[in-house]
C-alpha cells in the first residue's frame, strides 16, 4: 500500500526526541495486558520505584502522566493552582512563558519575573520578588530547552525556608536523566519531566512527583481540579493502593518507560550524568576550535542541550536541511527570541555518545564550508578527540 | 534484574484494551524521528486521511489527541464549552456521567437527562429537552462501555435541524472500528474515540474530529481554552498546514495508530463491522443456550461489548479471577450501578474472532460449573458453532 511507512534511522541531536535504545523500542512490542491486570500492577510498582529513584525523592505520588511533557506541565499547575492563587513564574525562555500561559488558564493571580534568554536567574532577584509577592507557587525551569540554560537549584530549599506557604514547582523536562535532579534535597514540591529527552524513551508520558505538602493542597482544594483527565485526586487512586480505575493507562508506553528506567538504573545515575557532562565538554572543545561560540556562560550550560551561536552570513535553515538530507542528522533551530541566532544541539540519553559528537562536528564542518564559511580543516573533530584522550586517561 | 518484565499473552475480552495485531506492536519499534521531520509529516498526513475515512467525515481538523480516550473527551468539551454555555448531557452509564463531570469543570450551565442504565435514549425525550433548554452543546454516548448499549444516532441530524445553534458532541470510544460511525451523515460536530478498543491499537491516543461549525465556535471564544495542552487553536496548527510546534507528538504511538488504521483499511469497514456483528451474534447464541441472559434489548446491543447477566449465587469476582488465572482470559466486571450485576465481554477489533468466542464460552462453562452452577454440557459452544455454520453458508 502507498501509505506503508519506513521512518529513516535518524541521528537525533535536536531538542528531543532523542534516539531510543532498541531495548526500549522492543519493550513496546510486548503483549498487551489490561490496565488492572495483576502483572501490570507489578509493572506500575516497579515503574514508580524507579521514578522515585531518578527524581531522588521519597514522594509516594510519583507517576507517569498519560501525555507528553507539556501534559506534565499542565498536570503540575492545574492541580495545585486554585483561581486567585498568587503564582510567581520565572521566565528566561519559551518554557517559562508556557508556564505563565498555563498558570493564567488556571485562573492564577500571576506575576512573572524575567531574566535575559540565555542567562540563569540570580537568586537575589527571585528572593526579592518572593518577599514582595508571597506567592503560593514559585515556578521555575531547571533546564530551558529553548536556550540551553541550566538553572542551579541547590540553594532554593534555603531560599524558600522563610516561606512555608510557598510550593516550589520545577520543570526538569530536559534535565532528568542527564543532570542530577534532587527533588527532596532541593525542596521541590512539584516536579515534572518528559520521556523523550534524557530518558531516551519515546515521547508520550510525563513523569511527575508531588510532595506531601503539594498533595495536601490538592486534597484541600475548594474547587474541583479543572482537568478531569489530570486530576490527581483520582489519578492518584489508580496509582495508589486503591487501584481504582480512572482512565486506561497507555500500557505500551509504560513498558517503554520501565525499560528506559531499568537501563538508567543499570548504568547508574552518577556515571550517566558524567557521560552527559563529558560528551558536552567534548562538543564545546570542538565548537570553539572551529571558531564558533557557545553563547551560554560556562557554569550554566546544559550538558544535554547545547546552544551554538550561528555565525553571520549562514543560512541556518538551509544548513539544518543539509544536515538532515545529506547526513541523516537532526539538530534544532532557535525558538522564539533566539530563532535564527542559535542552533540547539542535543546530547541526550542514548544520543549522548562520542560517536555522535564526532559525527556532528564533521557534518557541521562540511555544511558550513558548503556555505563558504571558513573552518580550519578537521579542527573540531581533532579538538574533541584530544579532549576524549585526556578525559579517558 | 528483578524488575525484568514479561507480560503474559492474555486473551483480552474485557472493555479494553483489546489484543493488538503484531503488525501494530512492531510498528512501535520503528526508528524514532523528530516531530517535525518531513517523514513524520508524511505519516501525519496519511494518519489524518485514514482517520477521516474511519470517522466518515471530510472535517479538516481530524487528529489523534496525545492522550487516552478520556483525554479525547476532555479535548471535546474544553474546546467548545465556554463558561456559562448551556450543555445538555444524556446519561445512561458511567461515560455519560463522566461527560457531565467534565462539562461542569468547564463552567458549563449543565443540564442532564437520564435513561435507565442498560437502555438507549428515546428520541422524544431528547427532543423535549432540546426544545426546553436550547443548549449550545448536546452530548451523548454512542457506545456506553459501562452497559453495552448502542445509542442509534441515524436520526439525530433531523432532530437537530431546528436548532442550528446546537453542536452535537458524541463519544464513540467503544464503537469506532467495530460499528459504523458516520460523522458527516449523522450531523456530529465533535466526535472522539480511543485507540485501545475496536481500533486494536495500544491505549495512548484519542482520535477526534471537529466540524467547521465547531471550529468556528472555538475560534470565536471570548476566553482562552482552559487546557493549554488540548487547545485546538494551537494543536490544530501543528496538524494543519502551518506545522507550528506545539507539543512533541507521541511518535511511536502515532506509528501504531497508522498501522492499525492501515489494517482496517485493508479489511474494509463493511467487512469489519460485519465480522463484529457475526461474532457478537454467535456469542449471544452461546450465552442464551447456556441459560444465561443478555440484559440489553436486542436492537441496542453493542457488537463490540456484550453485557452478560451474572446468574444468582455466583461469586463474580472469583469467576473472573479463575478466568484470568486458569484460562489467561480477561473479561470485565460491571461498573457503577451495574457492579456485580453484569459481566462485560469485549469482542473488539483484533479480539473479535470465532476462536475467542468459542474459547470464552468453554472457559465460562467450566468456571460456572466450578461454582456449582448447572450448565448443559457444551451447550454454549455447540450453539455458537451452529450459528457460525449457518452464517458461513
Amino acid at each position: 500500500m502507498s501509505n506503508e511507512f519506513h521512518p529513516p534511522a535518524r541521528i537525533l541531536m535536536g531538542p528531543g526526541p532523542s534516539n531510543v535504545d532498541p531495548r526500549v523500542l522492543l519493550a513496546m512490542a510486548k503483549p498487551m495486558v489490561g490496565h488492572l491486570d495483576p502483572e501490570f500492577i507489578r509493572i506500575m510498582n516497579n515503574l514508580q520505584d524507579l521514578l522515585r529513584s531518578i527524581f531522588n525523592t521519597k514522594n509516594s505520588l510519583t507517576i507517569p502522566i498519560s501525555g507528553t511533557g507539556s501534559a506534565g506541565m499542565e498536570a503540575a499547575f492545574v492541580n495545585v493552582v486554585e483561581p486567585g492563587d498568587r503564582v510567581l513564574v520565572c521566565i528566561n525562555g519559551v518554557f517559562g512563558e508556557r508556564m505563565a500561559d498555563v498558570a493564567e488558564r488556571c485562573g492564577a493571580n500571576l506575576k512573572t519575573i524575567s531574566a535575559p534568554w540565555g542567562k540563569a536567574f540570580d537568586l537575589d532577584v527571585v528572593q526579592k520578588e518572593l518577599r514582595a509577592f508571597q506567592p503560593k507557587i514559585l515556578a521555575i525551569v531547571h533546564a530551558e530547552t529553548s536556550t540551553g540554560v541550566l538553572q542551579p537549584l541547590e540553594e532554593f530549599a534555603d531560599l524558600l525556608q522563610p516561606y512555608p506557604e510557598t510550593l516550589l514547582l520545577v520543570d526538569t523536562v530536559t534535565s532528568l536523566g542527564g543532570h542530577p535532579v534532587k527533588v527532596d534535597e532541593w525542596g521541590i514540591d512539584i516536579c515534572y519531566s518528559g520521556t523523550q529527552k534524557c530518558l531516551s524513551c519515546p515521547p508520550g508520558l510525563a513523569p511527575i512527583t508531588f510532595s506531601s505538602r503539594a498533595m495536601e493542597k490538592i486534597k484541600n482544594r475548594s474547587k474541583k481540579v479543572q482537568s478531569w483527565y489530570l486530576d490527581m485526586n483520582m489519578v492518584g487512586k489508580y496509582w495508589g493502593n486503591e487501584r481504582t480505575y480512572h482512565h486506561t493507562a497507555p500500557i505500551s508506553m509504560n513498558y517503554a518507560l520501565l525499560e528506559a528506567l531499568r537501563i538508567i538504573s543499570e548504568e547508574g545515575q552518577g556515571p550517566r550524568h558524567e557521560r552527559h557532562r563529558r560528551n558536552h565538554r567534548a562538543l564545546v572543545q570542538g565548537i570553539e576550535a572551529m571558531g564558533l561560540k557557545m553563547p551560554v556562560e560556562e557554569p550554566y550550560r546544559l550538558w544535554s542541550l547545547n546552544a551554538v551561536g550561528i555565525p553571520p552570513g549562514i543560512d541556518e535553515v538551509k544548513l539544518r536541511k543539509a544536515l538532515l538530507d545529506e547526513y541523516n542528522l537532526e539538530i534544532g533551530g532557535g525558538l522564539g527570541a533566539l530563532k535564527g541566532k542559535i542552533w540547539r544541539v542535543g546530547l541526550m540519553g542514548y544520543s549522548s555518545t562520542e560517536t555522535n559528537v564526532l559525527y556532528f562536528l564533521t557534518a557541521l564542518e562540511q555544511t558550513l564550508r558548503a556555505q563558504g564559511f571558513e573552518v580550519p580543516k578537521g579542527a573540531g573533530v581533532t579538538a574533541a578527540k584530544e579532549f576524549y584522550s585526556r578525559a579517558n586517561k
